[in-house]
């Protein structure tokens, strides 16, 4: 590059000469200032097998290098090539690396104010998510919370609705959650421990084999596109929806925020708007793959089953009252909460007119076979 | 500008010696090429007062000049400054003007195929609109077909599911739209047209006179955040829904395609992740704007009605003769169209599941006062 870059002065100094060379004198160091040559490390939260979300990190690296004529590299790596998935944004925290491409829910552990910056139960879907953030406070209160962690994040993607995962037997009533042993964690599965089921914590590559042998009765993942690649439906028949915990799962790039506050104005403009392209990205990624996906999968046997109404209301009972409890004794938490709520009210009243009706007029033509 | 930059050098220069300043020297050019100052006009199909429009209009350009350190201008323009509304897109393909803000559909008088790029009755909502443009060909097929008008088009946003409208009187059969004078335009009211309406151009500002006179019977125009400024509320009681022939309205920014050409590349990206930020701006405006607007609407005394599934019905059956009719005359409006409602086959068997479940869930116990 650099060697490029003197011939091209020789050469044009040569044509136009000494003129123009003094005009680039006096241009340069303003760019010094603003377009530095960086290189920089984003640990992603996923393996290169999911490709919605690992190449969502990936396009967002390559928006960047594009609208900087390569300035600002970003090398992306896959979940244990620097740190392990779930420990993504406590490598940022630390100062590890400069960024990384994760779930926040992952660190609910840390504090459960994190998954509120996320996806939990019968929260808001993807568009709601998308307008919680921008126009209903959403970035301010979840960046006051990040920065208490060192992290300034930015909305760049979200998995959609999820589906409520693979069982090996029916789920009838809310009886038959008593006892079965499910792999799910986090906000979900404490609200699960709620209702009877016995959460189970396991890695990607342990859940095929557990589910396959009966250790586990059933476990939840994203939705088809990413759940076909695992072969969850080989082991398990029955797949349910919708997952009542993830209605709009947020994606988030996290920023050490020193190394945040340190980039020039024109380099936070270039990642805030790589971040809209790589959200958009993913969401297009996903609404064309799952349709092809579902289809393979009802193809190879999958039976789809809804959960019921009495199902789903004895879980929205139970996440409320943890809601309730962690809203109580932890004051970070209940600011978020009581705003995602406000917000949830009018965006489930308003939904109901417009884009309600539209879309299920056209669900049932779909189902007419009029469309 | 130019001033504090030679300021900058001499302090620079002074501070650190002769081998920083001919460093400086060598890397101007590379920078001359890819980060050029350029003066660009923007017009838009909307006047200043449509603030989520126009604002997004004024939001895509704050973007671009922000990332580019203020090297890539873009002042915009309200409809009539430059070129009326409806002219924003001829003034691109003419070059007047090197961008516009603007709805493809003002265009389906020059060819209807511009509809499609925007949208048509029936179609893809604002999500499915997303991912067909991204991931489903359209975007490729949109800009091959703009091509011919001198156009290279950027998805900048979207409207969402716009509202049928203000009636004077209730519609409660399809037959109650015979003989109706409605103001509405382009292949909707071509297909409004069908079934009995007599559809009116009006401009803007002539709409209210003449519902306040009954020289029509009705109009359309946006959403609920859009619509109350203009006043229908006071003169017409009845304010319908879905919107049936925008279901997800595409905002493009087009570019003249000669100079989006010549732009060096790193613009072209700056643009396009402009683009996405100006998207996700546009539908967060609508999308908490809306439901703050339907509450004082409704207590202002308007008086929400859906269409009904009959009246629906006539009017899909009228569309898809309308869609085969100019299909079978124009290859580019047929090849697009296919290609549209290929999509939305996939896409509306998909959302019955995860979304649509979730979603309407979560509708009943907004209903049921549970949130």
């Amino acid at each position: 590059m650099a060697r490029l870059t003197r011939r091209g002065f020789i050469k044009r100094a040569g044509a136009v000469g000494a003129g123009t060379a003094a005009a680039a004198v006096v241009a340069a160091p303003a760019i010094a200032q603003t377009m530095p040559e960086l290189k920089w490390r984003m640990t992603a939260s996923w393996p290169k097998s999911l490709d919605a979300l690992y190449g969502s990190a990936e396009h967002f690296a390559r928006s960047v290098a594009a609208a900087t004529d390569n300035k600002f590299q970003i090398q992306t790596f896959a979940a244990g090539e620097i740190v392990g998935g779930l420990q993504a944004s406590d490598a940022v925290s630390a100062g590890t690396v400069e960024m990384a491409h994760t779930a926040p829910y992952y660190y609910w552990g840390k504090d459960p104010t994190f998954a509120l910056c996320c996806a939990t139960p019968f929260g808001l879907n993807a568009r709601m998510q998308n307008a919680w953030w921008r126009e209903g406070g959403g970035e301010g209160l979840a960046n006051a919370f990040f920065a208490k962690h060192n992290i300034y994040g930015l909305l760049a993607g979200n998995t959609l609705a999820q589906m409520g995962g693979w069982f090996r037997k029916e789920i009838n009533t809310p009886d038959d959650l008593k006892g079965l042993k499910m792999r799910i964690a986090g906000f979900a599965g404490a609200v699960m421990a709620r209702v009877g089921v016995i959460p189970q914590q396991l890695a990607g590559g342990d859940i095929y084999p557990a589910l396959e042998k009966g250790t586990i009765d059933a476990t939840e993942w994203v939705g088809p596109y990413d759940d076909e690649k695992l072969g969850f439906y080989k082991v398990a028949k029955f797949y349910y929806y919708p997952g009542w915990w993830e209605g709009g799962t947020m994606i988030h790039v996290h920023v050490n925020k020193a190394k945040w506050e340190e980039l020039p104005k024109n380099y936070q403009q270039v990642l805030r708007d790589a971040a809209a392209e790589a959200h958009n990205h993913t969401i297009a990624r996903y609404d064309a793959g799952n349709p092809q996906a579902i289809k393979r999968l009802v193809a190879a046997g999958t039976q789809l089953r809804p959960f019921s109404e009495a199902t789903l209301d004895v879980c929205h009972k139970a996440a409320n009252e943890l809601y309730a409890e962690i809203s109580a004794k932890n004051e970070d938490f209940k600011k978020i909460w009581d705003s995602i709520k406000a917000f949830r009210l009018d965006q489930y009243l308003w939904l109901q007119v417009a884009d309600g009706t539209y879309d299920n007029y056209m669900m049932v033509q779909h189902r007419k076979k009029a469309l």
